[in-house]
């Protein structure tokens, strides 16, 4: 099952500044060589929903060993079984009907 | 790890009226013998990461196969390595505040 | 346009006890007179539109009041033209399914 | 007060595509004269708070009278009373991390 994710993961007890954080998450995103783009309020990911699911738990193990006590992460995650559909299919079918 | 997860499941593709989905999903916790909470606007659950999160691919799994082509899912979720808190603990935490 | 929406506000830069700041948001929903249910990730809210935005924003307000620097909120809410629903009935009408 | 906000409409019972209706969304946010930034997930959006709060009104009223009789709404916004901070700005201090 393939699945798109938009992953926002935010760190407690750290302080104000969460980037080096958000960094640490793409790191493990390109260990897992998982296709991911950044955007301003969390990272969409693509790819096989056991493959997606194991990088975001290990996230959040990773940013829990640099430091972080807790943990709250927001996730948007969608499935389909009518067609197979990319990030990139996403935004094109949206511009397509902006023209 | 332990996990206390918000799931809200919304099946497209198969009219206005989601509850027979979100039924489907309590009988997949049920069966995984997680604890979990029905609210206004989701489910929350708490147990082990891993098992937590086999239960939400479940439910996906479930929903597909009752008929729905797409599903689009949004997920809170928290982890703590400074203490044991439970989906009770929480909600206690801020009653005390509110006396 | 009534909505029903879950409310979820973290502060940053506060540590990692919130609980302080969501009994704050309690108490905003209190004084707007809207009906709300906390559950163990977040408050549910039903209401006016802009009754319920104006104390969500209220919300933000409070807490940066109380010392918070940076918020970070998920929200989720719904409408619907097709029939009046509360809180209530959502939670009914699953567990009607479940019987 | 300025805003951050990621914003994922979602209407329901018209089927599986729901790119005209994001679409349309596009165009509130354009006539509101709104920063926004269309991604695979969402739309990140900034701006005075009331502004954009405004604009996302205006996408469900807009997305009811294209018809859709449901739509259930994802929403993370972000205020912060230390210092300013655009989306850009957001992006950036991730990927200086990653440098």
């Amino acid at each position: 099952m393939q699945v798109i994710l938009d992953l926002c993961l935010v760190p407690l007890g750290v302080g104000v500044s969460v980037s080096q954080y958000v960094a640490e998450c793409h790191r493990v995103l390109q260990e897992a060589g998982l296709k991911h783009q950044l955007h301003a309020y969390g990272t969409n990911i693509e790819g096989d929903w056991d493959a997606v699911m194991a990088a975001v738990k290990r996230c959040h193990e990773r940013v829990h060993e640099m430091g972080a006590p807790r943990i709250t992460t927001t996730i948007k995650l969608g499935t389909r079984t009518d067609r197979e559909q990319t990030m990139a299919d996403k935004v094109q079918s949206v511009e397509k009907k902006l023209q």
